[in-house]
C-alpha cells in the first residue's frame, strides 16, 4: 500500500473528497463481498491474507489495516469503491412508495433508514442536499449492505415536491398534530417525508405535504416521551404502509 | 468540586461502581430538570452558573464540566443520582404488555428500546443479567428521559418465563420462521421478547415462548436486508400490539 493510497483512503472520510474523487470506502469482509457480487466497481481491496483474490486485491497486515480503517473497530478488509451514478425522474416514482428526508443529519439514523427502506422494498430515498451523505463511512456501515439495493438521491426538496404534486403523487409527512395513521387512508404510491432530528419537517416542505400523519402513543391521549426517534418513526410508518398492501 | 467527586463521577462509567455505590450519572440540563421533577433522589448537581438552584448544586466552569462529563459532547450539567430500587412480581405484569430483552448488548439499542416502551406505554422491561445496563451513561442519554418512566429489571430469564407461563401470560418472540405478525392474534397482555443483536433469542428462552411472530418484509416473499435492527423490530412489534388495542 503506497503512501498516496493511505492518504486517499483517509481523505474519503470527507464528503468533499468523495465528491471530487467519485469514490467511497467500504469496510468488512461481508460488505465487500456483497459489493463485488452487486456489480459496483471496486478500485482496490486491502485485506488480510486469504480473504479475497483477484487483481485489485492487496494483502495487508492487521497493523497496516488498523492504520487505514476509518471505523472505530478496525476491519479485516477495506475497499475503495466507485460511487454509482443514477438519475431520478418523477415518473420512476409513480406507483411506488419512496422516502424523502428533509435534513436527516445523523449518519446512524440515515444508515438505519436505508436498511428499513431495503427491508420494506422502497428502492428510492430522496434527501435534501443538507442531509447526511449516504457514502459517509458510518452510514455505509450502518446500512449492512442495504446501500447496494436502495438508490439515495440528493436534490432540493421544494422543486422536487412541486413536481411530485403536479404528477399527482401523494406526499405524506408525520406531525405531532397529524391524523392518527391507523385511521388514515394510505395509498400504494406516494412519498413518505421525514424531518430533521431536532426541528422536524421544515415549513417550506410542510407546505408541500398533502397528508399529515401521526403515530399515536399508548394510551392515545397521553404522550410520554416527546417524540420517537426519526429512524424509529420511519420504520413504524413504512411497516404500516406495507401492512395495508399485504392485507389487500 | 473535590478530587474525590471527580473520581466518583468518572468511576460511575463502570457498572461495578454503579452497583456498589447505588449511583449513576445523568447529564444535560433538560434531563436533570426532569429527574428533579420526577422525585428520584439527586445527590449532587454540577452545572454552569444560573442553570440550577438549591443545596445540592455546585457551579462549575465549562472547562471543569468538560473534565467530568462522561459523554462525547460535554454537557452544561452533570448530576449524581441515586439508582431507584423496584421489585418485580409476576402479578404486576398481568393485564399488561411488557418487554423482555434476552442479552441486548448495545447501549444505544437499549436506550432506544426504553424510549419506545415509554411511547407505547409499556412500563416494565425485564432484561437478562448479561444485557446492557440501563444506567450506563450512553443508555441514560439515549432514553431522552424515558428511563424515569420505565422500570428496567434484571433477572435470569428462564425462571422468570417459567413463572410467566404458569401465570398464564403469553410469551411472544420474533423469529425469521415465525408467523406473519399481521395474521397473528395479539393479546392485550403478554411479554414481547427480543433477542441479542447477533444471535437473536437463545435456545433456552425460545423453548419458553408461546407465540412466534415475524415482521414480513415487502414484497413478503423476498427479504432483502437480512434482518431489522433489534430496536427497530421492537418498535414495529410494539406499534402493532398497540394498534390492535386502539382499534378495539
Amino acid at each position: 500500500m503506497t503512501k498516496a493510497e493511505i492518504q486517499l483512503v483517509r481523505s474519503l472520510a470527507d464528503k468533499r473528497a468523495r465528491d471530487e474523487q467519485g469514490l467511497f470506502v467500504a469496510e468488512g469482509e461481508k460488505l465487500i463481498a456483497e459489493i463485488r457480487a452487486s456489480g459496483w466497481r471496486i478500485r482496490k481491496i486491502f485485506a488480510l491474507e486469504g480473504l479475497f483474490e483477484g487483481e485489485t486485491v492487496e494483502t495487508l497486515s492487521r497493523k497496516e489495516l488498523e492504520r487505514v480503517s476509518l471505523l472505530k473497530t478496525p476491519s479485516k478488509a477495506v475497499a475503495i469503491v466507485e460511487i454509482p451514478r443514477h438519475t431520478l425522474h418523477i415518473e420512476q416514482l409513480k406507483g411506488q412508495l419512496a422516502l424523502v428526508l428533509d435534513e436527516v443529519q445523523n449518519p446512524g439514523n440515515l444508515g438505519t433508514i436505508i436498511r428499513i427502506a431495503d427491508w420494506f422494498g422502497l428502492t428510492d430515498i430522496v434527501c435534501s442536499p443538507d442531509s447526511a451523505d449516504c457514502f459517509n463511512p458510518k452510514v455505509v456501515q450502518a446500512t449492512m449492505g442495504a446501500i447496494l439495493r436502495v438508490r439515495v438521491h440528493y436534490t432540493p426538496l421544494e422543486p422536487f415536491l412541486e413536481a411530485a404534486a403536479k404528477a399527482g403523487i401523494p406526499r405524506y409527512g408525520t406531525f405531532l398534530e397529524g391524523e392518527n395513521i391507523y385511521d388514515s387512508e394510505l395509498s400504494a404510491e406516494g412519498l413518505i417525508i421525514m424531518g430533521n432530528e431536532g426541528r422536524g419537517i421544515s415549513a417550506a416542505v410542510e407546505q408541500r405535504i398533502s397528508h399529515k400523519l401521526f403515530i399515536p402513543p399508548y394510551p392515545a391521549d397521553c404522550p410520554t416521551s416527546e417524540s420517537l426517534n426519526v429512524a424509529m418513526a420511519t420504520g413504524i410508518v413504512c411497516a404500516e404502509f406495507r401492512r395495508r398492501l399485504l392485507k389487500q
